[in-house]
């Protein structure tokens, strides 16, 4: 994965641009066969529309003495995203209101956009700016923005289910590594970890398109799968280390959010669940109120709350394999815990069966008994239609992998049938 | 408020009398069009009876040498209310059992009733007490306890809706400046505040009346009402310093319960919130099974709680003008958020609006939002129908003031609707 | 109680044979008119077979030197429960397989059992075991494992109503006291208290019948009796000084569990309150998802969670009359409040009704009121045919006691009526 951020890492993604066609390109050779979708601009999408595409030629700053200070080429960040082209000399006092520094940290660019209102701007670190003498600067924003097309990657993955998990990492944001190059490394190996299983529950799909607009987009052209979507996870933000952070859905209490809980207490105790809030990635558009998908958000630090969040130090040395690796393995967790958990029907419900006949209890008794008889007694226990795998692992405080394979046992046994529910899986 | 409550302060109020009437005669003249009601001894009152009205002409103690220990004259507590006329001479030891005193505050003279059962009483501090020697004593209880009537004030302010918000306050209590003077003080200035602003949205009922009999009373005579009661606040004991005790209605998840914690979570920090009990005002009457409308009561320390409770040094240095001022802000930010707590919709509820189009978000992007852009999610994610503002307030954490000057701009904007609960006010 | 006690303890009781049948007749004498059930080996009871009746003659082992080193006739438990015959001789490794031994407390004999597996065992203290030297052993378990019956007790002792209260308590393990001589015990004296009774509001019903199968079997046996259990109590492990513990019925939130919590905190507030697990004595089958009888526990401290359980160690010298009797008051207080559990009527229910006039209320006012007239006022005020006296004692903070003498107080007054659900009783 770090590899694959490499290669892209130079890259400038905006919500629209070759630089987020560049990107699905690469994903795709990677081995995933994503459908890229090319959406005119112009198009309506809600309250909103598909905005002109932006593309960079070149950009630049140059001093009084004509020494190129600022140059698009060393790095993407120095460009405001969708700044409008401009060329032409500016006194420094015209041209401070269009610079953008970080003076908290001042060895580091700013990461600045203006989507949606026509201006342009430059990025530099805040000790550059600070030098800066009077004089005349020359200014080349070399950009296009101008009818095209915001492009998004789409991959289903069917499973024995039309009921889907959507999964969501947004594909905008140029240089910066953590948010959100690593959310696609994530979701990309996800997905192929997939590819390679034999079957599923549920069908997958995948959506990797700019943050906002590209939700949206999705949204608008897609109403016919909404019925579809039972739960869903924007995946973002999964590189730097740090305990993970996972979001609840709009609901709070959907069953994606007691299965991300029940994951993390048992395989990141140092997890931290945070309430829904309307702020934040593209979680935002699939909570709205006329929408309401069960989806929630991993990350691990979050948006705003590590010092190099939207600077240029957002860069790969943030990032390492293990927190990689591990956000990929908590990822597939989830899903892994979602696709399990089904209903369970005990076919002798009245008292316990007898374990001990079936060669399921050990035959010498007086003892306390061992961790698997305690599940096989709570599976049995709760398995009256009502509880699902997830209902008896937060209720026995067992562990939901051994509930899991128990509970195969006990189907093996005759004592358990597993629901209707799950007819269409596992 | 202070010099109101001094004017009254020697007045002996009890549950009937001349007192109460002269009360409501100097509550007309500060300005508000109060009605008195006058009810007849013998009405019947669901249990109860309108008792016989009691007046004091005059009532003293005179000691084995003739000279006058206790006097009526000097302070209104000196003769418990509702003692039968009596005179004549006792011993020391016939006379104790009618003597009523403090031995923990023994320079305080206690404040001691006897409605319902033919009882004289004096009360006098308790190193008086315990000076007197045996001897002859005179009493004179100068009391009229005759058929006569009994007397509240009521006002009604009406509103955009016919539903109503009850304010009650007991008129009872002779010379206590916290209980309650202080209570007809600033309940008094709020219906004046009411008066002068333009409209409202509900209609308010302010009723001043004896405590227990004087709330039956009302209740009795006005069961037409009763269905347009939806908020109330019993408001006593407001003068004296001290955190602010909201005590929750029978229900206890009321609006007006959350609505009050809201509020002092705002404004009184240090605000301590109680469940109903069946003891303490007219709250009591209020939250009957037979009743149960929604009422609670604000106090500051409340009956039984501060040492001078029911006696006589509940005066006026008990009592500040930042206690009063405070208490009449509380009792009209509580109704301001009942008025104000209206449900919205979302007019473009799929996906987020873009706000920036309309002016109403920042141009340039990649910071984090203000706390009037929080505000603005906020309302546009629960404005789906079912969340007032206050719903909206308790789930963000955000000042239900900002909320609702928010929710203005965006109805203005035309991303929100008010509700039908709306049609009737604000 | 300890006398009872002390006569049992040497009996062998396993889950079938004459230990059992001894134990009941014993319990028969005491003057409890409890019914034997003998039910045939073979007869089907859900997924189980009542397994063939077990008896010992004797059962030793002697060493190389011919030394008798363990004899059933010494202590019932160095037999393994349900051990086959067996007789013969075998080298010390041969041997060891059948030994049972508890290595970490040396001194003691361990409790083992093999019911439905067909092997024989002999359980000895582990210095006893490490002392074994090579050579021949002779063995004699002259055991009987032959068609005969399952016996259990059973006493109805009917009430007003039908609905009926369980307790059941484990007649099986030998030589073992606190479990559950002890349990056999308290619910005998209950029973006994139970009928010197003149009346009951419910019927109850005592099973004495061994663990698991004896459940099961009283259940597959008495299915017509099913829906008239409302509540119940598995009784045991009550002899051992150590807090009380009370163990939830399946669905967390009966009647009884709410009772028991109440009456623990009332009367044992060092009391420990767990959430059920299908995992201890016979609640497990009451609380299979079959049945879902509302079944709680009470025990001190619970199986496996004390140093003696099942073993040599809990003995006479582990039960102390204290810990007997005071589980014999519990057991009849949780009762109790189940019995005066009534939902009553206030039939005065707009505003308070006048008390004083009744004589309810003392006659001079002014003053807290005592905690009965709290108990007046709570009751009129939540007795509007939705609240049954736990539910006000829950609320109020009042003691059950106080509350139920005070509601016969109102009763009397006139001011309450109890509602259908007591015309049955009290």
């Amino acid at each position: 994965m770090l590899d694959f951020m490499r290669e892209l890492y130079p890259v400038c993604r905006s919500i629209t641009g070759e630089g987020v066609r560049q990107t699905l390109a690469r994903m795709r050779a990677a081995g995933v066969p994503l459908q890229v979708h090319e959406v005119p601009t112009g198009t309506p999408v809600f309250d909103w529309t598909v905005p002109p595409e932006w593309n960079v030629r070149r950009a630049w700053l140059d001093d009084p003495s004509g020494r190129r200070i600022v140059d698009f080429s060393d790095h993407s960040l120095h460009v405001m995203s969708y700044s409008v082209p401009w060329q032409g000399e500016l006194d420094l006092e015209e041209l401070k209101p269009h610079l953008h520094t970080l003076p908290a940290h001042p060895d580091w660019i700013p990461y600045r956009t203006s989507y949606y209102t026509p201006k342009w701007g430059l990025c530099l670190s805040h000790r550059q700016y600070a030098a800066l003498r009077p004089g005349k600067y020359r200014v080349c924003i070399d950009t296009d923005l101008a009818p095209g097309h915001l492009s998004y990657g789409e991959l289903e993955i069917p499973g024995a289910s039309t009921d889907e998990i959507l999964v969501y990492s947004h594909v905008c944001h140029p240089s910066l590594a953590n948010d959100n190059l690593s959310g696609l490394a994530v979701t990309l190996w996800w997905a192929k970890a997939l590819l390679s299983q034999p079957q599923r529950r549920y069908t997958y799909r995948f959506v990797w398109g700019p943050g906002t607009i590209g939700s949206l987009t999705w949204l608008a052209l897609n109403r016919e799968r909404w019925p579809r979507i039972r739960h869903g996870l924007v995946a973002v933000l999964l590189g730097r280390p740090g305990a993970f952070h996972y979001k609840r859905t709009r609901s709070g209490d959907a069953e994606i959010d007691r299965v991300a809980a029940l994951a993390l207490r048992e395989h990141a105790p140092d997890a931290v669940l945070r309430d829904f809030e309307p702020y934040g990635y593209d979680e935002r558009q699939f909570g709205s109120p006329g929408i309401r998908f069960n989806v929630g958000r991993l990350t691990r630090v979050p948006n705003g709350e590590y010092p190099e969040y939207h600077s240029s130090a957002d860069n790969l040395d943030l990032v390492t394999a293990e927190a990689l690796t591990g956000s990929l393995e908590m990822c597939r967790t989830i899903a892994g815990v979602l696709e399990q958990n089904h209903v369970f029907h005990n076919l002798a419900p009245f008292g316990e069966p007898q374990l001990g006949k079936r060669g399921l209890y050990r035959a010498v008794g007086g003892d306390v008994p061992l961790e698997r008889e305690y599940a096989m007694l709570w599976l049995l226990n709760q398995s009256d239609g009502e509880h699902a795998l997830l209902d008896i692992a937060e209720r026995s405080g067992l562990p939901f992998g051994l509930l899991a394979s128990t509970a195969r046992e006990l189907v093996q046994a005759g004592l358990l049938r597993a629901g209707n529910d799950a007819k269409e899986g596992t």
